[in-house]
């Protein structure tokens, strides 16, 4: 007879759409030999998007050192007698210039890539990403507050430095985290996962999904007539998973709400590199010398980096909440659940600090990963152009918002009688081989349906498919 | 003014000696310049030990697939003229074997080693998982009861399969894990965390930290007393931070014991390969048929692999608990949990796959491989007696059990008025540079004062601080 047990009805509960009944349903889909695109998910390098050079190069250097004296010998046979080396020509070399970036880097490690780091990360590589954040947002300068290379955590992607917040912040069930409606269910799981109370706003969607501080005002009053604690706002900029970028006003109107309310702001910044060219403005930049909480998100599966599978990524606090009733700092806390991981992953680590310390302009390899960025990143806004167009030829879709992220969210107005943006959105997987995830899975206002859709497949792909899912639609809406 | 919060206590509560105040102050002495020696954790690579070359040549080639095409044509123009290639020779070039292999896994990869895998792992690297379960327990030929890919999870480490166990089974505060005292502290940090009850076990110093049923039942007795509903037993085998090794008859009590009071077995085997010539009995061997839910962990961090930073492993589950008052099957509820982080790190899961698919017998690189395991593992055993044989000379010393696992966790003996084993760890630090953690860090029986050591560092750097410590020692007990 099998033990039973019950078990934490929080992970029960918890639901995760983006890999949940329809990815589930592609997978077997793909197992049976059918052809899936899947559009699920942010992971470009899954639909053809090849990685940095310069990113792999280095990665592949630090994962065996002993090539890097290698290849300066091959490089010095080479050119003293390049006749011989058959089929081999100089630009099978790696550059000079990225392997004394390698051995700078093995110098800064130490003992390699293979040892535990202390629990936040290699000094080194936090003090580069001090370093980026002050040149992003001019603190460097002398405007703005530089960052402190001691309040950069780095961790296994954005996603653990999600839960180390969100675990700390909640202290009982009536703690509340406001999120955005539409959000990416991380958030509402992690939320739900600590025990935790999820608090709604709800972005204007036909203003293209953009806040005003009455937005704001609702949803924290509403929390608060059900007793709840409000401790933070998160705010994913640009968006995930409606993919419009927050104007300038609307992130100080948050910005004030949080200094008026007394809440810390968890800036889920991962997009920054995807605005297609709108202006990325931080939210350490909009505190500026203001005494709000704020933890900022970064993250390399995203942008044109797109190495999702590494679980590289940073928070990076300031103005620390004071803990209440116990004297110990905020720093040592998230130090203490760092350290019951041990470590994250060297190579996301490792993976972070490149992102944040690129070849500069006039080095050698400059010009190649300046053409790869530029290449990823128009092709991405190529992408998602194809796509609004198709919106049009579809009756009664609307998508709002500035482009940005990776992912469209589409309205998709009357659906026939008793189906959901669910039915819908299995139907479009089982018809064309798309596989996108149903506005109910990030949470709608009700009544509403959506889909998102991650804008990375192949413009091949993407003409093939996107003529089959209008026909698609306006035969199921009919 | 700061803001100021109520966070969650159980994490103000936490500790986590492996990373604390000793090896905090450890750190301060190095960024002031002095020697010291990280003995506070099983981190081989921080001392000196070397990676297996195997395993980084496939991880290099892993990131930079086109490095593949290039070793070929390179070695084709050496073959073809190796006169030109002053100062190469054969060895200098990756035995095409390897290759083939990176060419094997990636082809498996499909779209290479950035992407997000499914959220469990790839099928082809949790399939090797199983191979090596069933060849490691004899299943393979018949005897026992063959693994399941699909009931195999890859997670960063094992600490982030304790977590997700322990999150799952603490489902309130009654609720208790079953821990060996001492124990290490993943354990009780996760089960504090989670909100549960610590259910403290002692194994039996004196005759080698062995078990036996009374043991197993006094815990058990006294936290029914108290109103705890146990859920689980850990085993840490061999231990950590005692390094002993579980003889057979115990661990079969242990199984017994399990299914008698309907508990699952949470087996912690991930120095399954540091026994130095003793055998290991897999927790999956000796349950075979019988019903006990059984979750077994290994890592890429110990044996002779030492991977620590990698954050590579896996959980194995057996005989799954089934879900009291929800209709949903425990396979299901680790895969939502996976899912909230997307996938485990890809660069340990490859590694994972490498650990378990080495060079076999015959193959080009076998000889390499199996001679610097063989180096590494006679390296720790030689390095953990000269440590024992240093005790020897210290006044009231004693190590008691098997040595396995890569620590040494001697008794003090009785320590100077007032003076506890923190003390004397730090008074160590301080004046030899050595770096351990106090017994009470991981838990002991009162009155007794304990250290973990790891015996980690370098022969000659043990004839250097080994006749400092028994000095210091001498000194301090006076």
């Amino acid at each position: 007879m099998p033990v039973s047990m019950a078990v934490n009805q929080n992970i029960v509960e918890l639901e995760y759409a983006v890999r949940g009944p329809i990815p589930q349903r592609a997978a077997e889909l793909a197992r049976a030999g059918r052809r899936t695109i899947p559009c699920n998910i942010g992971n470009p390098q899954a639909l053809g998007q090849s990685p940095i050079t310069f990113y792999r190069q280095v990665l592949s250097f630090l994962e065996a050192p002993t090539a890097l004296a290698r290849e300066r010998r091959f490089r010095g046979a080479f050119d003293a007698n390049s006749s011989a080396f058959l089929g081999v020509d100089e630009s099978d070399f790696v550059d000079p210039w990225v392997i004394e970036y390698c051995e700078k880097m093995l110098g800064h490690l130490g003992s390699g890539i293979g040892a535990y780091t202390d629990s936040n990360g290699p000094a080194f590589i936090r003090e580069a990403v001090a370093g980026f954040i002050d040149r992003r947002d001019g603190a460097d300068s002398g405007s703005g507050v530089p960052a402190d290379p001691d309040s950069i955590f780095l961790t296994n992607g954005a996603s653990e430095a999600v839960r180390f917040i969100i675990d700390l912040l909640i202290s009982d069930a009536a703690d509340g985290i406001m999120i955005p409606i539409p959000q990416y269910p991380l958030y509402s799981a992690t939320i739900k996962k600590a025990g935790g109370a999820q608090v709604e706003y709800h972005p204007d969607e036909e203003k293209g999904w953009t806040l005003d501080r009455a937005i704001l005002d609702d949803a924290i009053c509403r929390a608060r007539d059900r007793s709840i604690t409000v401790k933070a706002i998160v705010i994913i900029n640009p968006a995930n998973p409606t993919g419009a970028i927050l104007p300038a006003e609307g992130a100080l109107e948050v910005v004030d709400f949080a200094e008026e309310n007394r809440l810390a702001i968890i800036a889920d910044e991962v997009y920054q590199d995807n605005l297609y060219g709108a202006e990325f403005v931080s939210f350490a930049k909009l505190v500026g010398k203001r005494d709000i909480p704020l933890f900022s998100l970064h993250s390399t599966s995203k942008g044109f980096h797109g190495e999702c599978g590494r679980r590289g990524g940073y928070v990076e606090i300031r103005n620390p909440i004071d803990i209440e009733g116990a004297d110990v700092r905020l720093r040592d806390l998230f130090f203490k659940q760092a350290s019951v991981a041990l470590c994250s992953n060297t190579t996301g680590q490792a993976l972070t600090y490149i992102m944040v310390t690129p070849p500069p302009e006039g080095s050698p390899p400059h010009g190649r990963y300046q053409r790869e960025k530029e290449t990823i990143l128009s092709a991405l806004q190529d992408k998602a152009t194809m796509i609004r167009e198709a919106f049009e030829e579809m009756r009664e879709v609307e998508c709002f918002g500035r482009t940005g992220a990776m992912y469209l969210f589409p309205r998709l107005g009357r659906l026939p009688g008793g189906k959901t943006d669910f039915d819908y959105c299995m139907a479009l997987l089982e018809e064309t081989g798309l596989c996108t995830v149903n506005g109910s899975g990030f949470g709608q206002r009700p009544g509403t349906h959506h889909l998102r859709i991650a804008f990375l497949p192949p413009k091949e792909m993407l003409d093939q498919v996107l003529p089959d899912w209008i026909a698609f639609h306006n035969a199921y809406v009919q």
